[in-house]
């Protein structure tokens, strides 16, 4: 049957990572799962609590297209809360993820044929979803040196329509601070991009608070989720704040698109803002995790790390070590018994030298992962 | 802020109608709801008893991209109950509700500029989310007589990439029947064109069994949901078919643009799909409204009526009465106390002279809506 070009996506290649680790467990071998970018933990309890009284109440259809009203103020008073940021809850849209948002902004912001500006390594849906919709990502390379973000400079002579940003970043963790996240604007701006701040990790972080691009402007788009801090990746829905202008730009789309986020999702979403409680003590598992990780992954011979802001990630640059991330990939799983992500997914170019190690699971986890990395490297 | 050109969509009138009906129930007024797509029950006991059993088990945390693998199994051995057809499991692909499956098989199907015809009378978010994605929607202008479904002749010389169907359809509930359908595949496939089959009213039939285009052919793609006949409208949960050579394409597209549907709603429909019993109620209260539309309706001078072979609505040629359903239906709601569609949300060339009621809620809404309509009418 025929097929259309946009539809021709890259794999992730940590897919097959996954399906050998799944292999490798039903042979019997015990795998330690450092290439999952989902914490292990589920929703909080409250929020399955308030779902079942939910259920029992009545019938769960379609909400309106910008989602629970009262989900909406919630979202906007974390701003206050968070940022000492004064949001109109009606600038504040639920989505089905943040993949959704990205979705929704995507085509609420550019055409066909334009340019879109991406950090490398970076988030690969991002790239792949802009092909999908016939827009041209736009690698930005950024560097270890200068913690993997893009700069003003690199900006320079790009044409983009757009530019967007992650902070925390995945793969790396790292953040842009205040007057990083403001130059970057002020340079976007000036060259007549629209500003995307993807800021799904807020709230995982380990030293300063992020930093909104709400906090410097109101002419961005900002895209965050319910799945890492509030813990519920399976349930799909996030949100997004958008210019007071776009929206009913953005409603009309996202009736079209989605009719609405899942209801049972929104349901739980609004009582998981309140488990302040058992999301802390999430966190803290990340904070012990990650010290382990810096400790550890140096002193097992992975050297070359920029320590993360936030998030649960440690991304290495392995050029020491290998040309080849997939196969040295392959190799730690199969001698190690530890599955990590290959940075082939998150920068094209020069992602076969880098790894990325996730801490999101257990503490006992991550223990007995960094013991077998080290015994691993000991041995090569 | 910069918006794009895409992103200028249509609005559904109907929602000017929906906020007009709520600000008159603020004054204290009863309004009966025959604008409403949805039904007015909820998930059937045994989906949220399912879902509850799952919060208990463990975290819901992503599911794979093409959905929980029981599901797949579950949707195909369906049909092989209704329709006799023994499909292969992994060419299903668990969507977040039928709006995923359009996203995802208009991407995997056709290029920017492409054509893709639809009926008219149509589900206006096929047009709208083909405008969003830089495709071509193409009407393709159906009539009463002709039961407002599309036939061979009328994609003579339309040059289409692609031809979407809905059968049972919405706005009108008619059906293609066997011959009719396969009629229509070969004429699309002809033409180069993909066929898709919108079949997400399928289990709300009257008479005869509505016919699945894999009845026909492999070589199509088929949509399909829980919201109508398992009555799961907010869980955003749908399914769609895909031709065997498709289902590597359209996983990578799903890994990128949603992760994976929701987990908590394909808990719950997996559960929803056994609950035969309760669903099969559904149905006979809408069979009743069904019965009572068609005898009421003319009696209340609504006399151009398509009988529906399918779903829950009654699509009306309201041309003997006004020029304008947007007043006509503004008339009716404040005079009557009922909210009705405006055709023009299905056909913008003619739907000025149209108005859908739908009777997907109960029997006692149903009766009084029908007796207001009939006093409104006698006194108009």
């Amino acid at each position: 049957m025929r097929s259309s070009r946009r539809s021709v996506v890259d794999p992730f290649i940590v897919m097959d990572v996954m399906e050998a680790a799944r292999r490798l467990e039903d042979t019997g071998r015990h795998v330690i799962h450092m290439e999952v970018g989902q914490p292990g933990t589920g929703a909080p309890k409250a929020a399955t609590e308030a779902l079942r009284r939910a259920m029992d109440a009545g019938p769960l259809g379609y909400t309106v297209a910008l989602g629970l009203p009262a989900l909406r103020a919630r979202i906007a008073r974390m701003y206050a809360d968070w940022y000492d940021v004064d949001l109109d809850p009606n600038r504040v849209v639920v989505t089905p993820g943040s993949s959704g948002g990205f979705l929704l902004s995507f085509t609420a912001l550019f055409d066909t044929g334009e340019r879109v500006g991406i950090g490398a390594p970076g988030y690969p849906s991002y790239r792949q979803i802009l092909r999908a919709m016939d827009l041209k990502p736009v690698d930005i390379p950024t560097a270890r040196e200068t913690r993997y973000q893009p700069a003003p400079a690199d900006l320079r002579g790009l044409d983009l329509a757009g530019l967007l940003v992650a902070s925390p970043a995945n793969p790396t963790g790292t953040m842009l601070d205040l007057s990083a996240m403001r130059a970057l604007i002020e340079a976007a701006v000036a060259q007549g991009a629209a500003f995307i701040s993807d800021e799904i990790y807020h709230g995982i972080e380990y030293d300063a608070k992020a930093v909104t691009a709400l906090q410097i402007t109101d002419d961005a788009y900002v895209i965050n989720s319910f799945s890492k801090y509030f813990s519920m990746t399976g349930w799909r829905v996030g949100w997004m704040v958008v210019p007071e202008d776009h929206v009913r730009i953005v409603e009309r789309i996202a009736q079209n698109m989605f009719i609405c986020a899942p209801h049972a999702s929104q349901v739980a979403a609004l009582a998981a803002m309140d488990a302040e409680e058992e999301l802390q003590a999430n966190l803290d598992v990340y904070r012990t995790n990650r010290a382990l990780m810096l400790e550890g992954l140096p002193k097992a011979g992975f050297t070359r790390i920029a320590p993360p802001d936030g998030a649960f990630y440690v991304y290495a640059d392995v050029s020491d070590l290998t040309d080849d991330s997939r196969a040295f990939a392959a190799e730690i799983l199969e001698q190690a018994g530890v599955s990590v992500t290959p940075g082939l997914d998150f920068d094209q170019q020069r992602g076969h030298q880098s790894v990325r190690f996730s801490y999101a699971r257990s503490t006992a986890d991550i223990e007995e992962g960094l013991a077998r990395l080290k015994a691993f490297m000991a041995n090569r």
